[in-house]
C-alpha cells in the first residue's frame, strides 16, 4: 500500500487536536493504512492493537521489513511504541525523538512523551471499554514486556490477545520489503576463537552441569546463532547476522533458517547432511514455533535466556518445562573472550585507530577551509574505515556532531540536515567499524581553535573520569554498576554529570553494543576476558557535547597483597585532544597514566602507520602523544604551590 | 517443657552421624521436644515443618518468646533456619555461626553450612516423599520468603501448608516466656519531629496522591507504629518497640496492640475514646488477621510494604485488593528526617561521643595494667552511655573485640568467653546507644602500643575509604550502591577489601539499623535529610580487625556549577587513632578533610566536656584532634618528593 507524503489538508488544521498548527512537509499521510489496519482489527474483534518497535529477535537495529511502527506511523525514530484503537492512534517515545515524531506524524496520531508499559496501559484503560481485547504480535514482545502488560492489565477486565499473523504486515502487503536472501557464510578460521563444534560442546557441558538438567538450549538472539556457528550475513543493519533460531540438545543441533541461503560449502562446514550429535540440521525459519511446540510435548526441559526470547516462543512451552535465566549460556560464554578472540579484537582496534587518525589529520587541515560538514565528515571516516583490512562496514550509524548538535544524544547528520565543522566549535565523533576480526567503537571530541575555559574544564573532567575508571583496581566479579561512578566523580565534584550509561560490551564481528557486559544494573559481573566501552561525557544544551569513549579489556591486576583483582587495559588507540586538556586539573597519577597510554599508542599504531607509508599521520601521532607535563606548573613552581597548600592544610582556617 | 543441658550419651557417639566425636557440654538435649513436635506434625499430617529465625514483624532483634528456632535446636545464634521432618532435623546457617551451632546442637540435628531457601528445598525434596506437606507458621515468613519457597517447590508435588497455630509454641507450652506487659508510653514532645496527628495526615495525603488510590495503609513493622504514634516500649531487645499493627484509612486509625498496656494519659493522648478520623481505636493485637480479612471484604485497596508484611497477613487479602511497594509510606517518610529530627539525632551523637571518649581515655590508662577484658570493657562503655542524659540503654550488643577476635564479624564477648585487652594488640569497639532524642552507632579501632606497618597501612586505607565516601559529592537521588565503592578503593588498590556492607540508616530512638537507607542494592536512593552509617573495615583472619564507622547526615552540596548535589555531614564526633594513621598515605585533600573534621569535634564535644568538668577527657580530646600535617614529610621535603615524581611522570620509564 502506497501513501502520499505531505501534511493533512491545511484547512483541516483546526480539527487536528494535538497536531502542530503548521504541519511540516515531512509528515506521512497514514489515513488509508490506518483504516485498513482497523478493518483487520475488526475482523479479530480487537479494541486496540499494539505495534512495538522491535523484531522477533529483540535486535537493536532492525531491518526495513521489521519497521512496522515506522511504516504505520510515519515516525522513523528507532524507539517508540504505537497503539491503535478504533478511534485513536498514539505513539509513546522518549525525549530524543519528540521533535522528529512531531515532524513526521500526521494528525491521525497523538504523541505521548513518555515511555514504558505503564503510561500505555493507563491510556488504554481510558480508551477501550471493559471487556475490550488488546491484540499484539507475540513475536514482537519479549517475555518481560508481555509480563508487564499482563500485570498492568490484571483485574481491569481488558484482555491481552496474542495474534500470530501481524496485522500491520497484512496491510503493508506487497509493499513490505522482501525477506533477505544474501548468502549466509562461514567465517574463516583465522577470525574465530573456537570452532562451532567446540562451542557446541561447551554449551552441552553447561547443560550437563546445570542443576535443573535442561535437555535443550533454545537460542533466539541472532548474535547467538552467529557466534555459535561462526556464521555471518547482513540481514539487519550494522550487525552481520541472519534471521535464525537454534535448538541444541545433547544429541542434535537444529538451526532454523532459510536453507537456500547456504552454499554447499557452508552446508558441508555444518555437517548438515548427517543426523548425529555434531551434525547441524537446517529447518525452515518459519517452522520454529511449531517445532518447539512439538519438542515441548516430550519429557524435556528447555533452557532459555528470557531477555531475548519472545512471547511467541514462550507461550508454546509449558512453564514447568522451562529453565530460565536472564541470559542464555551462549550469551554468558560469548561475553568472555578467549585469548585468540582477545588478540583479534585488539588487532581490529589498531587498524581502526589508523582510520580515525587519518580522519583527524584530514580534519585538522580541512576544517579551517570551511568545506567540511558533519555528513561529509561521517562519510569520510566511514570511507577510511572501509579501506582498512577485513573491513565490513560501520558498526553503527556514525555520530558526527558539531557545536550544539553534539549535545543531542544519538544525533546523526543527514545529507539534508547537517552543520558545518568550524574551528570555533567543538566536534564530537562517535563511530566504529565491523571487521572480520572485531567490532570497534570509539568517541573523540576535538576543538581546532580556542576552546573556552569551561569547555577545557569539562573536557578534562570527562578525561579524568575515563582515566579514573580505566585505572581502577577492583575485586573479581564486581558488577560494573558498583564502579561506574568513578567515571563521574570528577564531574560531580563541580556539579556536572552526564545522562547516559558509562559503557557496554562489544563483540568479535558481532554487536557493537554486546550484552550482558557493561556498567548498568542489569549487566553481569566483570570477569577477566570481557571487553567493555568506557565512555563518560558532558553535554551543555544548545552549546556543545563531549564524550571520550574507549574500549577496554578486563585483565588481572597485580596488587601489593595477593588477591583476585581486576583492572582495565584500554585497546582503543587514538590520542585525546591536547588542545582541550587543562593539565592543572590532572593529578600526578593521571599524568602518569596518560603518558603510559600515549606510549602504548606509539608502540601499537606508530609501526602500522609507518608500514602503510602514512608519514603525515605518523608525524601527527608523535606530536599528539608527546608526554604531558604539569605544563605551566614546572616542578619548581609546583613544589611551591604544594608548600602553600600544605600550610593551608595545617591551619584551621579553611 | 524442660530439657536437660548436656550431650547425647557418649556411647552413642558412633551413631551420631555428622555429630562431633566429642560433644561439648554446651549442647542442649532436644530429644524430648523434637518427639513432641513430631507428634504435632503428625496431627497436621505434615512431612516437614519449617522453623524460621524471625518473628511476626521481621524484627532484627527478637524477644525470647519468639526464639523458637533457638529453643527447639539449642542453637542460639541470631540467624539460621531449622527444618524438622519425621526422621531428621536440620539447621541452615552462615559461617559466622558454624562453630557456635556445632557447640550447641545435639546429635538430633545436622548442620548445613549454607543459607537461602534453595538448599533447604533441595534437601526437602530428598527427605520427604512426593505428595508430602511442608508446614510453616505464616506469621514467620515474609511475603518474599514465602514466594521463594513456593517457587522452589513448584512442580515438585510437595505442598506448602500454612498453619496458624505455631507447633513449636504448642510444645514449648508454659515454659515459653510470657507476653510483654510493660507500659507503652508516649514520647515527650521535645523528642519528636512531628505530632502523631501530623504524621497520620502526611500518610493520608500520600494515599490520596497515589495512582492506585489505596483506601488503607497496613503497617506491620514495629518501628512503623512506634514512629507513627510517637509511642515506645521495650518488647524486644535494643529497639524501643511494642507488638502492634496499624490500619490507617482516611476516616479511621486502628492500632492493634494490648490495650491494658496504655495508661489513661496515653489513651487520652491517642484520642482513643472517640471514633473520628483523628481518633486512634485500639483493638486487640490478636485480632489483626481477622480484622484485616473482614476489612478486605469491602471495596478496598490495602497498601502494604512487602518487606515487613508476613504471609499471615498477606494470605487473607485478595491480590486485586493489594497495593504493594517494597516499603510502606511510613518507612519511606521516616527515612527522611525533618530539621527537628536532625537536630535531635545530632545532639544525641554529641553526648554519645562523651561516653565513648570517657571510655577511650579510661582504656588508655587501664589497658597497660592488664586488668581490662573485652567483656568488662563492654560493660563499662555501656555504663558510661547509661550516665548520659536521655539514655535508654545500648542500641545493640556491644562488639568489644581484641586482637584476632576483631576479625570475626559480629563477635561479642561474654562473661565466660572473652580476651584480655593488651597494648600489643588492636582493639575494636562497635557500640551505640538509645537516647530519647536519637540512636547512635560508632566504631573505633585503637592500638596502645606499636602497631605493625601493615596494621597502619590497613587502618589508614580504611580511614581513606571512610573519608573518600564521606566527602563525595554526588547527584541527588543517587543510590548508595552506586557510590559505596569509594569507601573501598584505597583498599582495593593494594588487594585488600572487606566482606560486609558499607552502611545503614539509623533512627531517632528507633532502629540502629534502619531500613531502607544504606549502600546496598535494596536500599533506596539518597536524599537530603537521611542519616546513614559509613563503615569500611579490614579484617585479617586470626590476627586483627579494623572498622571505622561514623554516622553521617545527607546534606546539600554547594558545587561550582549549579545543580542538585548532595554530600555527607559526619555527626559522630570521636577522633580516630593517631597511632594508627600513616600520614604519608594521605593526600592533601584527605588531610584537609580530616583536620576540618577534628576542628568540628573540638567545637561540638569540647564545650560539653568542659561543662561536665571532664577535664582529663578535654585534654585528651585536644591532643587527639591536633591538626595532622604531612608528618615526616615537611613542606620542603614534600616539594622535593613531588619534583621527583613529576620528573618520573615526564619520562617514559614507568
Amino acid at each position: 500500500m502506497a501513501r502520499a507524503h505531505g501534511g493533512c489538508c491545511p484547512w483541516l488544521v483546526l480539527l487536528c487536536g494535538t497536531c502542530n498548527l503548521y504541519l511540516p512537509v515531512t509528515v506521512v499521510n497514514t489515513t488509508v493504512s490506518l483504516a485498513a489496519l482497523r478493518q483487520q482489527m475488526q475482523i479479530q474483534n480487537l479494541s486496540a492493537y499494539i505495534i512495538p518497535d522491535t523484531d522477533a529477535h529483540m535486535n537493536e537495529y532492525i531491518s526495513q521489513r521489521d519497521e512496522r511502527r515506522a511504516w504505520i506511523t510515519g515516525f522513523t525514530g528507532s524507539a517508540g511504541t504505537a497503539v491503535v484503537t478504533m478511534k485513536k492512534a498514539a505513539v509513546w517515545t522518549d525525549s530524543r525523538y519528540w521533535t522528529q515524531a512531531e515532524r513526521q506524524m500526521d494528525c491521525n496520531w497523538e504523541l505521548h512523551k513518555e515511555v514504558g508499559t505503564t503510561p500505555i496501559v493507563t491510556w488504554l484503560l481510558t480508551e477501550i471499554p471493559a471487556g475490550g481485547r488488546v491484540g499484539f504480535d507475540p513475536f514482537l514482545l519479549s517475555i518481560d514486556t508481555w509480563e508487564s502488560y499482563d500485570l498492568a492489565l490484571q483485574g481491569s477486565n481488558r484482555h491481552l490477545v496474542s495474534i500470530i499473523t501481524n496485522l500491520v504486515d497484512l496491510v503493508w502487503g506487497s509493499e513490505r520489503p522482501p525477506v533477505p536472501n544474501q548468502p549466509i557464510y562461514a567465517l574463516q578460521e583465522a577470525f574465530t576463537g573456537s570452532t562451532w563444534q567446540e562451542k557446541v560442546s561447551g554449551v552441552r557441558s553447561q547443560m550437563q552441569k546445570h542443576q535443573k538438567a535442561p535437555t535443550a538450549v533454545l537460542l533466539s538472539a541472532l548474535e547467538e546463532t552467529a557466534w555459535l556457528f561462526n556464521l555471518r550475513a547482513s540481514d539487519i543493519p550494522y550487525n552481520p547476522f541472519f534471521y535464525s533460531y537454534a535448538l541444541l540438545t545433547d544429541s542434535s543441533i537444529r538451526l532454523f533458517a532459510n536453507k537456500s541461503r547456504f552454499s554447499s560449502e557452508t552446508l558441508t562446514y555444518l555437517n548438515s547432511s548427517c543426523t548425529g550429535p555434531m551434525c547441524v540440521q537446517i529447518e525452515d525459519y518459519s517452522q520454529v514455533r511449531d517445532s518447539i511446540q512439538a519438542y515441548a510435548l516430550g519429557d524435556v526441559r528447555i533452557w532459555i535466556g528470557t531477555s531475548y526470547t519472545t512471547y511467541g516462543i514462550y507461550e508454546v512451552i509449558p512453564k514447568e518445562k522451562l529453565v530460565t535465566d536472564t541470559y542464555s549460556p551462549v550469551m554468558m560464554t560469548k561475553a568472555v573472550k578467549n585469548s585468540k578472540e582477545q588478540a583479534l579484537l585488539k588487532a581490529s582496534h589498531v587498524r581502526d585507530a589508523v582510520a580515525v587518525i587519518r580522519y583527524l589529520v584530514w580534519l585538522e587541515k580541512n576544517v579551517p577551509k570551511g568545506t567540511v560538514d558533519e555528513f561529509s565528515g561521517a562519510e569520510l571516516v566511514d570511507k577510511f574505515r572501509g579501506e582498512e583490512e577485513f573491513s565490513s562496514g560501520p558498526s553503527f550509524q556514525t555520530i558526527s556532531a558539531s557545536g550544539l548538535n553534539a549535545a543531542l544524544p544519538h544525533y546523526s547528520p543527514t545529507r539534508e540536515l547537517n552543520r558545518k565543522l568550524s574551528s570555533d566549535e567543538m566536534y564530537l565523533l562517535d563511530s566504529g567499524g565491523q571487521y572480520w576480526d572485531g567490532t570497534t567503537d570509539i568517541t573523540r571530541t576535538v576543538h581546532w581553535g580556542t576552546p573556552s575555559a569551561f569547555q577545557k574544564e569539562a573536557y578534562t573532567r570527562v578525561l579524568i573520569g575515563n582515566i579514573d575508571l580505566s585505572r581502577l583496581i577492583f575485586p573479581a566479579a564486581t558488577s560494573g554498576r558498583m564502579v561506574e561512578a568513578f567515571a563521574r566523580r570528577a564531574l560531580w565534584d563541580v556539579g556536572l554529570n552526564y545522562g547516559h550509561g558509562t559503557g557496554h560490551g562489544i563483540g568479535n564481528f558481532l554487536c557493537v553494543h554486546e550484552w550482558p557486559v557493561g556498567f548498568q544494573s542489569n549487566n553481569i559481573a566483570m570477569a577477566k576476558g570481557m571487553f567493555t566501552s568506557i565512555e563518560p561525557g558532558y553535554y551543555k544544551d544548545g552549546e556543545f557535547g563531549i564524550r571520550l569513549e574507549d574500549v577496554a579489556l578486563v585483565v588481572e591486576a597485580k596488587t601489593k597483597y595477593p588477591g583476585s583483582y581486576l583492572t582495565f587495559e584500554v585497546v582503543s588507540f587514538v590520542p585525546y585532544d591536547r588542545n582541550l586538556i587543562d593539565v592543572s586539573l590532572l593529578s600526578p597519577e593521571h599524568l602518569q597514566y596518560l603518558n603510559r597510554y600515549y606510549q602504548t599508542i606509539r608502540e601499537k599504531v606508530g609501526p602500522e602507520l609507518q608500514k602503510r607509508q602514512l608519514l603525515e599521520e605518523f608525524q601527527w601521532l608523535q606530536q599528539h602523544t608527546e608526554p604531558l607535563s604539569a605544563g605551566a606548573l614546572d616542578p619548581a613552581s609546583w613544589a611551591s604551590v604544594l608548600a602553600v597548600s600544605t600550610l593551608a592544610i595545617l591551619g584551621w582556617s579553611v
